[in-house]
């Protein structure tokens, strides 16, 4: 058994919200939002940002790593919706930093 | 050489941002934004979430993968002022999968 | 009679607003969101900017009207947590707009 | 000289918006902001509805009245690009009310 990283936690995140696409909207939270059609999500992700706002206000730790986690979520329902993925988003965030070349060094080996 | 998946990417991200706490203001962007307060980072997170909307309703792919890093990028930066990291999202995250178990398992073989 | 005009509009919604403050949640929607603490509001504020952004993508003249009026009543409900009113931000708006001798001159005439 | 009151203080700031939409972006900020194109105000009420959120969080009424005129004043931006005004917002916010009656009466009296 591989080690369960935080990249698969990312990427089996995303698999499960991807499974849900053609899901019954009654099945999940998530199929619901994609039946809701594209502007739900975006609802969300102004929300989830209002909510990290007021948990960063208040200092709460726990409150800020939860609301942080939802707009992540929502932000990856969204990357789902236009078939993109967290990787698409680690890439950008790896080329910002540099990290280009080891990134397509480590894709070349996989 | 090890591959950078995600998470490797996001540790590094996290890397930089932490040296860049105690760097000169003028050294970088987020040295700069860090001399600025708690609040400034807040008034980004309320602006990229506002351009991954605008972005999300032109379907506009390559700019959605943009504001969204952005995104990710500020709250990273909101997780290092508050000395949280994101490992701590991808871990409530993993919780809310109920991967939590196999994470745990994980953990002891490493 | 005098006539209603636009100006009394936002008065008296913002004395309905203050009615409700000490009503039963029960009672009204408004008397529910105060009863939820002040963040239910900011909350509200930044759900109801995000929905004046997607009614202005989608070039919807009606929508926009109605976010826009869901986006000013509810910050005229915060205005009423604070003890403020819809007079003080047109007294700021007349200000910048160099109205500000005007204004007063009306205002020892009232 | 009649009193200038919420809603002559706003059908100004209107006229002030209105009068620049085919200025040189140079001659002011409004001018500039019409030039950039219709995402670059509803960036800004993005920005300002955070700005609300941060004012209302710190407890600080004078920062609360500038941040919820500068809210105002953009979402006012907005109706000009979509030939709406602020009268457009009083009539919806009385409809609410349940004032439309009255106004319908106070119109036909003047």
């Amino acid at each position: 058994m591989t080690a369960l990283n935080n990249q698969d936690i990312l990427s089996r995140v995303a698999e499960t919200i991807e499974s849900r696409k053609e899901a019954s909207p009654d099945s999940s939270y998530v199929a619901k939002l994609f039946s809701k059609g594209p502007d739900a999500v975006l609802k969300k992700i102004g929300e989830e940002a209002t909510e990290v706002v007021l948990a960063a206000k208040d200092q709460d730790k726990a409150h800020i790593v939860y609301e942080v986690a939802d707009l992540w979520f929502h932000t990856m329902v969204l990357l789902a919706q236009h078939n993109l993925s967290p990787e698409d988003i680690t890439k950008e965030l790896a080329r910002r930093e540099g990290l280009s070349g080891l990134v397509e060094k480590a894709a070349r080996k996989e």
